[in-house]
């Protein structure tokens, strides 16, 4: 979840004041609609240490109109508040009806800690969560909007800014702080677990890079504009546009590329491999799979693999690399298209659960799940609603896959722009290949940075330590071939040695 | 919960031969604007051993036109089953839209199954309830509306019928039965903590006596009814009557009155004590409490009391009995009006939250959060969605207080209408106590019948076996205070000594 948030984005001192204005203004006037209205607010304020969460909370009270804002930072339970249960110190500071609760910790703050530091497990942290997620589904049903910002460093960036903040002043550093950094893997795993079973469909999560402050900053007051646009509309009375996102966030900033930065900016699609390199390794990969699947297949084991990508990345071609390693009664291919009368007639999730492999079996899907928040999203096939709960819809079912044992691997491939369009001529000029592009090939290329966000934030949501995203970079197919193969090698190799 | 199913309802051969063929005309019709909708129908048969769920499924069978209906039943899973996600089984047999699938067992057999036996913890078990809700969630949100029904039968029903049915026939007996009937309070604990925490506003549970099988019968097919039409809307194209509850199912057959049993009718209204004894127990008792007060001070822990019953039943008095035996310093009456304008721009618990008290101290609420689903759902200021809902708020809202080790105690005082009529007569009659009796007294009243149901839906939903209800005995009023006095000496009592 947290490489979306790993990328590098940045905005300049000049390009933040030059937005600045209009976002405060936004914020105003959005707070007004508010103030007359039968809802509240609450803006919560979390993430890793060092993510400088006191000035976003700062900055926030400057941007709003102060009158009706009321901040709560929690750390330490007073006597008065240990006396009653947990949750009592946060009902008592709930924004009446037109106003705002900005809180610094959260609800989320003690169970997340208790669970790093070992104090309880995780089907104890897993119970605790589901009563948070109740207490916002009875909050949002009674008009309170939630807005859950996680501010995000990468390691480096925050054990140099740790150090750093520790040598320039010794009083603005929690005791608890060092401990914090020392453990910050193990934390990574729980606030990834946290954030996962509570990102709900109307209380999702909205993870911010917060290396940079100004874009830091940006992002968290344009993530709470966009919220309050989906219910108040915005300022030139438009109809609200659900998206709500928080990658989404700055689609209206077309010059700041630095600022729009997503994962996909950060493959490395440079490399290449030569024929010869390749030859050997796709024959070594080639053997080392086809033993594995049958290890795998008398070890009573099952896995599941997934390609996605561009049009044209080569998906198809990569594979059959895989199954051509692997004995054909051991898998199955399942191509999705457009959904049949009878996948219509279900959840969207039916047509994937069916085609579930039985022990000692691969199933592989070319195109999956993700297309509800991929090509539905996009083409607007789906609801705002319908794409943005099933976030949460998906994370379950891949757990359950998970729990039961069996291997998933997640493959996006992904190429240029230009690479895109080399390989679409390509295929117009040769007669063998024409059948592989359409019109509805250059349409979805007309739509490139729609899809480029709605990748970035599939993998803000869906990509877990459990059940990561490949990122293959596929200007090269021999690179990307190698890739997959050598992914799905080492999955399965360390699942048999588990 | 299950004390509501415990009243002995039923309906004779007669009743039911002249009540049933409207009954079926409605399911046929009904489900004719389910074909023709985007919605589908799952119906879960769930409840005790030898309730006759397979009976009912038949039944069901019989009422529905059965070409889009499929039956399934979920008892040890296949080869094939075992090798997927314990998910998979029931995502193969979800119904297409405009289809019904009758669940005999459903997902939540093996999560009960396991903990009543051990296998999982309570977090586990609670765990899997989450992705029970989540996934319940997920397909409610895609269309599908989900009929949970429970069959009950008290203790001794269910042993004698087991022994009875072992006589008749050998082979209709599931080896596994015996172990269920000998663990049946275990069982009745778990199963309870399931249906609570997955008793959600969309997906309530309806749990049906099944002592009489006529009875048992047409309250399923009733309650399947009263779903479906707050989706389509009934016969007649009258508004839908969001009212799904199981209890208020049998609304509209007038006539049968052993349908209609409540708890309620279940109390004993002729105890009665003497002056005399009156006077001896109170004196005891106040005693007895004065020192546990004080003995619960010291040991720092809390206690909250709830009062509520019809009006005139002698609530307030029976709670300044309580309250005379406590140090002033050691609690707190909190009369609940009308809210506050401070308290209506917040969520409907907040104003409750608010008055949690501290450890070592007492807070008595004069009635209480139970308003949201007793006059504001009669009388309607809370919506059916509103008033749905908050049976899962409160139960989790108990929850909170019980896990913190607080100790609750709820009243419901008791009496008869005619006892009432003669108390409001003779508060008209008495100038000092003229105050005590308005206008919206008199019209309660005429909302005697509703007012009875919400209750009997109120403790099905919300008295459970860590927070059970306790029904007073009010008609003689000393009788009620004694009662009263003993329950919440005893509940101290068991705390203290923990």
């Amino acid at each position: 979840m947290f490489e979306a948030a790993e990328v590098g984005r940045k905005l300049s001192k000049s390009e933040f004041n030059a937005a600045e204005p209009e976002l405060h203004h936004s914020l105003l006037s959005l707070q007004q609609k508010l103030r007359r209205s039968k809802h509240s607010l609450i803006v919560i304020v979390s993430g890793v240490e060092g993510a400088g969460k006191g000035e976003i909370v700062d900055r926030l009270n400057k941007w709003f109109d102060t009158r009706d804002v009321q901040t709560c930072a929690y750390w330490e339970e007073s006597e008065e508040e240990k006396h009653r249960p947990r949750m009592w110190r946060f009902w008592r500071d709930m924004p009446m009806r037109g106003n705002i609760s900005i809180m610094f910790g959260s609800w989320y703050t003690r169970p997340i800690v208790d669970a790093a530091f070992g104090k309880i497990t995780e089907a104890e942290l897993d119970q605790e969560l589901g009563r948070i997620r109740d207490l916002e589904r009875a909050l949002t049903a009674d008009g309170v909007i939630i807005v859950k910002l996680w501010f995000h460093l990468p390691k480096p960036e925050q054990k140099e800014r740790l150090e750093q903040d520790a040598k320039i002043s010794k009083f603005k550093k929690s005791p608890l702080l060092q401990d914090f950094s020392k453990h910050y893997d193990q934390f990574a795993k729980i606030c990834e677990r946290a954030l996962r079973l509570t990102d709900g469909g109307a209380t999702p999560w909205h993870i911010i890079e917060a290396t940079n402050y100004h874009y830091r900053d940006f992002a968290a007051g344009k993530t709470i504009v966009s919220r309050l646009e989906t219910v108040f509309g915005s300022d030139e009375q438009q109809p609200a546009k659900a998206d709500p996102t928080a990658d989404s966030v700055l689609d209206n900033i077309e010059s700041q590329d630095s600022a729009k930065i997503t994962v996909l900016d950060r493959v490395d699609l440079s490399q290449s491999l030569t024929d010869s390199e390749y030859s050997q390794r796709l024959s070594e990969l080639q053997k080392q799979l086809h033993s594995l699947a049958w290890r795998m297949n008398t070890m009573k084991r099952n896995a599941v693999l997934l390609f996605e990508g561009w049009d044209a990345a080569g998906k198809g071609s990569a594979l059959r690399r895989v199954t051509a390693a692997i004995d054909a009664r051991l898998y199955r291919v399942i191509p999705i298209a457009a959904p049949t009368d009878e996948e219509k007639g279900h959840h969207y999730l039916w047509r994937f659960w069916r085609h579930i492999p039985r022990a000692g079996r691969f199933t592989m899907y070319d195109r999956s799940w993700y297309g509800r928040v991929l090509v539905e999203r996009v083409e607007g096939f789906a609801s705002a609603d319908e794409w943005q709960r099933s976030y949460a819809e998906i994370n379950s079912f891949e757990e359950q896959l998970l729990d039961h044992g069996i291997m998933l691997c997640k493959f996006w491939v992904h190429i240029s722009k230009d690479e895109q369009l080399r390989r679409f001529k390509e295929r117009e000029k040769d007669p063998r290949k024409q059948h592989k592009i359409t019109d509805e090939d250059w349409r979805n290329r007309e739509k490139w940075d729609a899809y480029k966000l709605a990748v970035n934030d599939m993998i803000a949501h869906t990509s877990t330590s459990r059940a990561p995203w490949t990122l293959v970079a596929g200007n090269d197919k021999k690179f990307a071939r190698i890739q997959i193969l050598e992914t799905v090698a080492a999955q399965l190799e360390a699942m048999l040695s588990d």
